[in-house]
């Protein structure tokens, strides 16, 4: 066990290398105001931790051989949403966050009218890789992922997660509400996040459809163990305060559930996450690693 | 004169009305935060004034006999990019405007947060819209609209351009300076509707040359007569405050022009513009219109 987190830890560390040297690749800095919002971009979207995003969608792409260079791209974009939703939500007017990863979120490094415009033009720029033909040579490739990305950041995705999110902090959600929160504002861009690998390899409907239900108790497993950190994680360790779940006397897995409820869940669904893959043999290793990564991670 | 420009505020208003009920169509009312969000994008994007982006593009493609099922699908993808960047460009951070055609921006009828989600997710949509199977079946078609309408709106274009109106509005700019940003705030869009009309209509690289030349002279003319209106227009009929940039000691066309310099300016580009389409004959004459309509518009 410990060699095989050893391991993976080694694997998901080369795979963020590469993302972040091709997302520093998208983001040439310029001069001047536009060089601005440029920076404000690269101050969002580089030098950005685990890259799970990404992990997720270039591991599963290398299970249908699909060139790393399709699927690193794929997984810049990805990443690019993700990053331009933290730059929106850390905004005052939204979760009114100064600190990300341990440093000053992009509306305090810069301001909060470069902090929009920089997440406005990261999520642009995500759409604008994925049809670019170095992505895919078939269009319908190219088209399939936009579109499927699209569904998942959008309103009746990860927006519309952060809007529930924001109009129920105070409302006390059953275990049914606060799954159907964290299925669209977590769980939609992971599940992206796995499926793309799936089209960027050209993968069989019945593949995409197992690398779906892997990903739907993989993102679910992941907020449970958000929830457990935000209760009793170290706040160095996560670059960011703990206990403000408690303090919003929001509805969270650890509340609904306990300590010990919460952090079975989450073991069972990584668990059941890890079965989705058997179609997969030995191939599956990452997205297996992967899973396991999210239950012990502490950060 | 009066009968040509009569019979082309009825063809534009025709259209609007197409784009408006498309639009409805795409924005579906729900129940609860979800609906909240959709509420706002409805707020931000329906009622809307002109619609002269849409038209270009529907105009553009029917002189190439494209099927208005799918014209008036691209044009809904970049009205949305439209009004999303009105969203966040009134947000207080921006430009600070509680009102927007005569009623409350987004942020004042809902509040920021709804703001910044609403337009978040109407730019996702467009993108949503033109990757699907609907709007062409060639898929290569969907990715080239997506590409150039990201590349138009992302961070070398309007986004790009937004960030230097904020950073250079107490500078002073030349002509020159003034042009190139015109040229991303508002032409790069404006460009983009003229040629996506003729990707959706599988124009020749010549014929969307030849739409890209008019684009950009129309788009610079509709930037002097915004300036020349914001100088001398009717605030009513604008449904918004005039005498902004003054106030703000801007530099516009007017500013640098006087305003007889910039009208005859904006006149001139007009002319040319209607020269760019003669390949085109009589097939052109929507767009001729939508060019004499930019110089005669009072809001």
């Amino acid at each position: 066990m410990q060699t095989a987190a050893a391991s993976f830890d080694a694997l998901i560390k080369e795979t963020a290398a590469l993302v972040e040297a091709a997302l520093d690749g998208f983001l040439p800095r310029r001069e001047g105001p536009l060089g601005r919002v440029v920076d404000a971009m690269r101050h969002g979207a580089l030098d950005g931790g685990k890259r799970l995003r990404p992990f997720l969608l270039i591991a599963a792409a290398d299970m249908f051989d699909a060139p790393r260079a399709r699927s690193v791209r794929a997984a810049c974009a990805v990443e690019m949403i993700h990053c331009y939703s933290l730059i929106h939500d850390d905004l005052p007017a939204m979760d009114d966050s100064d600190l990300r990863r341990g440093r000053p979120s992009v509306h305090k490094a810069f301001d909060e009218a470069t902090a929009i415009l920089a997440g406005d033009a990261l999520l642009t720029q995500a759409f604008e890789i994925l049809a670019e033909p170095e992505t895919h040579p078939d269009a319908a490739v190219r088209c399939a992922l936009a579109l499927e990305l699209a569904r998942a950041a959008g309103k009746a995705g990860m927006v519309g997660g952060q809007m529930i999110d924001i109009y129920a902090e105070h409302k006390t959600f059953d275990l049914a509400g606060i799954e159907e929160l964290q299925r669209l504002k977590t769980g939609a861009l992971i599940r992206f996040s796995a499926i793309g690998g799936g089209i960027v390899g050209q993968a069989g409907a019945d593949a995409i459809a197992a690398l779906a239900a892997y990903a739907e108790d993989l993102g679910l497993a992941f907020q449970i163990v958000d929830d457990l950190l935000d209760a009793f994680g170290d706040a160095e360790a996560l670059g960011k305060p703990v206990g403000q779940d408690a303090d919003m006397d929001k509805a969270t897995f650890v509340k609904l559930l306990g300590a010990e409820g919460a952090r079975d869940k989450a073991r069972a669904l990584v668990e059941s996450a890890k079965a989705r893959l058997a179609r997969f043999g030995a191939r599956a290793e990452p997205l297996k690693g992967a899973a396991d990564f999210v239950f012990r991670r502490k950060h």
